[in-house]
């Protein structure tokens, strides 16, 4: 396989890069519109970390980091690296050595659908991780790729320069033309947010807050006391419904 | 899908549960006759917590979480959230506000055969969840579903008001009116493991402590030195005998 | 089923195991060729841990823990449990009475291919494991198995006494005889690591420090500014180029 | 393990189950409001064969069949055995000598969540089956179980002398209370099917025969032209909308 | 979700996609620089068919087929229709009504990452069907998507008008405007393919046809005769070399 | 990765090989002590065929298929081709073109633990396959590997000249040196199944012939009609027992 490396695609402006970097992916991912969530098998290796970055995208063959190596030399401050195989691979194709080259570009973190090695160092250097697996199966260096290419993962389309978000509960790619407005709609889904934690905290129910028992009501959604409706006994599927 | 929110229904005596709450899940499960363990991909978000609750069971449809709202209004003190869904789904059901909500009324926890989100968040409350998965996709709130209905995870039936135990080994389910006996015989098996502990600190060997030679010797299994053995040089499968 | 429990295997020199304990599991990897990987599919249970120990083999028939009570008569100082099951399983066939009773013979830890539970004793015992599931499903002591005996994980053998060395990137086993060479190697590659560390944190590249660039040429690898390329609007299947 | 060999459940009625063998899985269960249907993971072994009996039911230790031998003595004309385990195992339990044992009988088949093996023969015999895995791995006979029990697949209760229903989709329970009701219904669904079928085979469309654009207007779903849209160069998750 | 459905988008032409309909998935597969390939998880419902269309796309809510029924009237003659879903999804969103609308339509098949179902019948109408799972699970019309709009499926981009082709091996998606060419590309790949097969059946080794006797020599692949090798008794890892 | 071509190895003597075809591969595990069972996720690509060969055998790198040439001049007539990778891979790495050259040779089968191709074209050549993937991605020709090396998939180790036996139920090695004995214990095995076969045909009980009433008993397994057990109403669990 041949390949091309880009050099010098747009980027998203760093300063909305650092606004989105004030949200958590959920909270994004709605103010987008529930679009953009990568697949829930890329894990992050530490807790507690939340860190937002321009796409440097890669495409590699499977069991092969060639391409990473090229990569780096594309990569540059604020930047996060997002590394695909043509074909599923668990192989660490990643560890300390490259955090270590990227660390020092100031590189924001890793997402790689594919494995990850070194996990321990990388979490003592601070350098965080998303990865679809674990293992120090290391790779050779024989066959090309592409580097700042739009890639994919599971249902999403990331290009270079686009925004990636990632904090414990996962990924969140914003295309870096809308960076801006979903930072400014992040910003006002969190205020809805608050509002919403304060009314639940005080006891208020959803229910009520967003007026779901008429939609209720509306499905044929019906209240029965235990006594009256079948109870325990009853085959699970009763309860079920249709 | 239409469905009821059965309301009021029996629930396991707070005492039980509390006791129940003072033992591991391996330790209950084999003290009901290893019976009542939900499936191992009921992952914990949390290290180190243990709790009990009286469940308030969930039937939902897939990507939609209308239903946990209904839910909510049916959870007090001492409860502890089951959600299900009709096929399986990863979408994070779940999340912070709701939480909140649980909180405030006094839950202890959630188990969800499904997503959760917004885990640093939960974690950070303090309210401690079992999930098949971690997500940030979010939900609609389209579909009917139902509340206080008997629901099977894996190969367990969990009924309104049974006790639910669950720990970093996983969740198990203890039948309300089984609640007391359960908790009484896992007393009564974790003083026998803390003899068994005290043994084995003590260098006593399971085999005799079990009378297992006799049981090994029964099922023709032999002891052979390396010398005589072929050894480590033999194919895996001539080790594996017959 | 029937069996073997082979006693006094021959084993890895204890002096050769603690130099490999030395190294991360990636490392002696890289230093072995890259061979005796254990699959990704062991995870540690714990985080921050590496172990090393001379194997001790276990091959069990599913849902059945007869066989560990017999290794572990056949474990001592140094030595690391390693269980296989004829068939696949997640029940927790190892807890914290078993880990009792090996750590008082001075074990260092357990691999197991199947379940474990009891997770927060054992981590609080700090005795160490990986494992393919954490489950506290019990099992039963009905069928025979083979201590001492070759056994297979994913593509590697393990024979009694090989050294398995585990971290948190996973478990790699090498062979007794070879264990000095590979703690060797694993040094020569440890040196080797600190200078591309070293120059990779100075901010050389891979590229040059390695020689990549000609083998990029020589593959087919070209260079295109973003605005020569056909860019971000491009189908993505389009760079992935061929 | 103990357990118990319960005799003499009541059954379906023989003409309901009868009459339910005349429809598909998926009409059934749209018949029955979307309830009753096993995991996706139980497959046919054959291609073609749809057939329905009154589930005589048993749960089992992995890797063991003896329960199935005490299972075969409980069937008998139009029965459906329906075979699951304590714990996930894909082992062959479960071969041709039970089929010829239990064809012998007028058994009309297998639902196991486990494995099958000597399927070649079973297809030759006629004897239809579904299962989780196909497995040539034998079993032992040393530990007990349960018969003619209440069992739990996936997120469905199967009861003895429930109605079982399999096809190429997969297999669906109906309780045994409700096979007539179920029948009835499944009649009243065939025919409306049909006369949808008719419709669409003369060109309407589901969006006018059941009202559907209304819905997409009230969900916002919009219509434009191609050209009016951003179009196929535009990011996939623009086309995904909110 | 609210979402858009596309009128009237460019389409591949019929011819070139009539010719790519005379090539199988991996030829064109090779003959595009290997590029294009849908994930190995879709698998053909049926066996020995090969289909190539224009694709109609559809983003769908998981458990939800009212998009489908949006779908069907932007299908026509030579069309393939495309099914995502925003979640991952085993529901049985498509079946037979379905097939018979399109069919008459002129659709040429389906390919859909969810459940498909009514495969007996799918089977007998001999409408071909590509699906991540079979599942009698019905579905709501709840909840809006898009029609006509990029969508991703693995790695992989799939646009309105774009040309899926589908056999035995899988699916490949090759853009509208490089059909042509594709068509084109694969037939020489094919000559050339029907050259090395007559060379193989010939006897000729690949070794000598491809020149790779160098390259393993390059490679430091040596050869040695079991005699002088370790042979079959040393463990495995020392056979896999470095 | 270098590597080794081993050439000349022994192999299974070919009448033994053809004795061994003559039966089933659940047999010849019964037979062997059951052991040797290659896992289950080796799948056929056709149905209804059974074939045996003496294994060549290989390891490759995922995502490469260069030493697959370099294995086709090793085999020769009455050979299988093993193929494994040094991590999990689906790729397509064997195909058409393949199949050819070893038909050509005399060779019987394929069996390997990552992906095939040209599956239609492999059936109409009348080339069993045996595989863990079907997927129409190709491979390069950049790495090396070994040939006549001893191989691991799952538990089971498999070495050059060994048989292959494989069916419709999977796959099983049986090493070199007991091919014989194993034949004739298969013919044994047959013999005794063909009794048991009779039995069951006509009508007697598996609990008879193999005396297990007396086992159900001493594991304290009860009859109980379902009047006097709790029934169908009762929790799944209490029906699971202890």
């Amino acid at each position: 396989m041949s390949g091309v490396i880009v050099t010098g695609p747009p980027k998203a402006d760093a300063q909305d890069v650092e606004a989105l970097a004030g949200y958590g992916v959920a909270t994004v991912h709605e103010a987008m519109g529930r679009t953009g969530l990568l697949p829930a098998h890329l894990r992050p290796i530490q807790q507690g970390t939340r860190v937002a970055g321009a796409a440097v995208t890669l495409l590699s063959w499977p069991g092969d980091n060639l391409m990473i190596h090229a990569a780096v030399e594309q990569c540059g401050e604020g930047d996060l690296l997002v590394v695909t195989t043509t074909s599923p691979s668990t192989d660490g194709m990643f560890g300390e050595l490259f955090a270590t080259a990227l660390q020092r570009r100031g590189v924001r973190g890793l997402v790689i659908d594919a494995g990850v090695r070194d996990t321990q160092e990388l979490r003592r250097l601070g350098f965080p991780a998303w990865a679809a697996a674990v293992s120090a199966q290391g790779t050779v260096k024989a066959t090309g790729g592409s580097v700042n290419v739009p890639v994919a993962i599971g249902g999403q389309v990331i290009r270079p320069g686009d925004v990636i978000l990632a904090d414990d509960d996962g990924v969140i790619v914003v295309p870096r033309e809308e960076a801006r407005r979903a930072a400014e709609a992040s910003a006002a889904r969190e205020a809805k947010e608050a509002a919403s934690r304060a009314a639940f905290h005080d006891g208020q129910l959803g229910l009520d807050r967003y007026g779901l028992r008429e939609k209720l009501a509306q499905l044929g959604v019906t209240y029965a006391s235990y006594e009256d409706h079948v109870g325990g006994g009853a085959p699970v599927r009763d309860g079920a419904g249709a």
